[in-house]
């Protein structure tokens, strides 16, 4: 795979981005831990102000990727982030003959199959470890660890940003306008906080996980996102009443029927207690079900500079070990895209605010009853103001478009202050039959 | 690694030991999910009575494990387990050839890195992922996922038997005799228990992870070990009363004053937040902390069949992908046996059965205070007879060599109905500086 002197020099690595994960990642190269990995190329715009001291001194910076592809890498790690120019970056470095190690979720969800052709075509490594879930080796966990199980689900928590958030609504008793405010002050949100908030992020490592866990291409704009941003800091107050915290929460299940997909990437109830809803702060988990193995769950720190660089340095070392496992991936996310199935079926979560008269509760009994949805439950905690009245109803399971249908009718009604809110209620999860 | 025709005709697979996990492994590669492993022998003893008729009918069934060796079978899967014959036996079948699967603890924790050079002096594979935490890929996650940090800590819940036991002890107030009982009944506790209680099991099992985790060999038999029979009912009251519950944990890390280790299996309390506290009935979890990824989570079933048997498949499709991961293994895990320490610093519980008189405690502090030990609170909760009564004393952080030391002081008095039984008392663990 590499060139025959590989093993003798060590591998030879160049990176490409040497924002904070760039810099983390030459800092474990420049310990001295990992013999066979050498750092011999930085590259980045206005490589002059990226200059350190801490490096080989014969190390190269430059501004210009292509004095990576013309020197003797052996991997070039690609940091740069985004779409473009990314792709094309890596597919010349598969062409130049390097092989690549990447934490570029969008580069991955969108074009991982066909690059992964490619570099099996060329005979060179793509190994992605740090688009997903930093510092949790999940990709290898579900492509090598229970690769001998049927996966059938994949649930996690793959935005520290959104957790933060969520976490921060649910002990402070915050606004999410406060809590996002506060996350971007500390540097755990970006100065536009849609990739993050709005689920697009998780969409893409949720797509990741559907091609090497569950074996199966998907289209990430396929995948259903749903906004954190509605969230009001009342739902924290009703959750807990239902033994529940909020998580932004990916998952994505086979459905044995089409062979196809359900996805989603939505804000959901969990059980306070379950693996999902212990998960603080930045963390991230992945819980997996398999048929043989059962549930498996993987957690750690998902962002952040150092831990996504243990995932680029673990990947760099399967390299420089020569691991051929790209290829294997290569079969698990390549084919056809699968249709994504949007709905999910579970109990649900419906928080009305309303300018309280009598009969609101009837009204919308009969709307749900006529979706053939049962009512549950209703919440009304007492010491709110009957002209901004939040009271929440809990559904029997049904199907997520059984709800937004009846919401639409629903919709119709004057009592409204602002409009319902509604979320799934996640349980543990049943075994498949 | 494999004769060259056997990426056509698939990798052959000969199973040793045919009970729970053996005809779990049978069943999943009678399923036709891994089209590249293909089931062709079976060696037990008695092997008429164990014949079954939903595994391919040319599978060859014998009771002479050289029919095995004189096969052209790829993969022996040694699941005999126990130190002798397995170890023999895992020799032959390299000797003759053959890569190795296998799920035994014991061998591998006794003489993994020599069986390991052996099989690189074949070049063949040696993979033992069901030897530790069954279906959590630990061994991978060690060797591959996080091998780009460096590890410093290991923790882990690693034998289910004693977690239900001590689950159970805990929801249901009984006693420890009354809980082995009922795990014996259930199948989840052999008729001779020693092994998991006394903990032996998961001496063998951190003995692996301290060699993958921690590139450190270990003698098994350096690991000291506690058993969780001497704890008793009340225990758990007043663990709860310190937010904590009880678990067999083992532990280590590295020392790096003398390069060496320090380690233990113990029963400790444990916050009841914490990752170990949540671990429940027969799953374990295995939590390792990094100088750069931090503190990373692995749970799951930790023994039983189809788990337990996902670890092996997971192997032996890592052997048809014919990737070259044991001779890392082996430069990991070889090397001459380093020291262990045995002494941990840390806050304790020491749980005090006496005759009420006045002036016990007063005894017991001046004994403390002699040793250096700091006592942090006395707790004793109300209604128990003066004749037969239990307290508890926590100490301030302190090694475990003083507590022992204090106690063997204390043993003289003349007020005490059972002996002092002490636990450590783990926090989350700091960050190493």
């Amino acid at each position: 795979m590499m060139s025959a002197s590989a093993g003798q020099r060590g591998c030879t690595v160049g990176i490409a981005g040497f924002g904070t994960v760039g810099q983390a990642v030459a800092r474990i190269l420049s310990t001295g831990t990992h013999p066979g990995l050498r750092l011999t190329h930085v590259c980045n715009r206005n490589i002059a102000r990226k200059k350190v001291d801490w490096v080989a001194p014969d190390v190269v910076w430059t501004e210009s990727f292509d004095d990576l592809l013309d020197s003797p890498v052996d991997v070039v790690v690609e940091l740069i982030g985004g779409l473009s120019p990314a792709r094309e970056w890596i597919e010349r470095a598969l062409m130049a003959g390097k092989s690549v190690v990447t934490a570029n979720k969008q580069v991955i969800a969108h074009a991982g199959p066909q690059l992964m052709t490619q570099a099996g075509q060329q005979g060179r490594h793509l190994l992605f470890e740090a688009a997903v879930a930093g510092g949790i080796p999940i990709v290898r966990a579900l492509r090598d660890g229970v690769s001998g199980d049927r996966l059938y689900r994949i649930q996690g928590i793959l935005n520290g940003t959104c957790n933060y958030i969520l976490t921060r609504m649910e002990r402070e008793q915050v606004s999410f306008a406060h809590a996002l405010a506060e996350a971007q002050r500390l540097g755990y949100a970006e100065a536009d906080p849609t990739a993050d908030v709005d689920g697009f992020d998780a969409q893409a490592k949720l797509a990741i996980l559907i091609g090497v866990g569950l074996g199966c291409a998907v289209r990430v704009e396929d995948i259903p996102q749903r906004s954190i941003a509605s969230i009001a800091a009342v739902d924290f107050l009703y959750a807990t009443r239902l033994g529940c915290v909020i998580r932004q929460v990916a998952r994505a299940e086979l459905v044995p029927e089409t062979g196809g997909i359900r996805a989603a990437v939505s804000p959901a109830l969990v059980p306070d207690t379950s693996a999902l809803g212990r998960v603080e702060g930045s963390q991230n988990i992945v819980v997996v079900d398999g048929e043989y193995g059962g549930e498996t769950a993987f957690s750690g720190f998902g962002a952040g500079g150092e831990p996504t660089a243990v995932a680029v340095v673990s990947d760099l070392l399967g390299i420089a070990r020569r691991t051929p496992v790209m290829v294997d991936a290569a079969y698990q996310m390549a084919g056809e895209p699968q249709p994504v199935t949007r709905e999910f079926t579970a109990p649900h979560y419906i928080r009305f605010m309303v300018a309280d008269r009598p009969g609101i509760i009837a009204g919308l009994a009969d709307v749900f009853s006529r979706h053939g949805v049962n009512v549950d439950a209703v919440l009304q905690e007492p010491g709110w103001s009957k002209a901004e009245l939040p009271f929440v109803m809990t559904l029997d399971e049904c199907s997520s478009g059984a709800v937004t249908a009846a919401l639409a009718d629903i919709d119709g009604f004057d009592f409204h202050v602002r409009p319902p809110f509604w979320l799934p209620m996640l349980t543990r999860g049943k075994k498949r039959a």
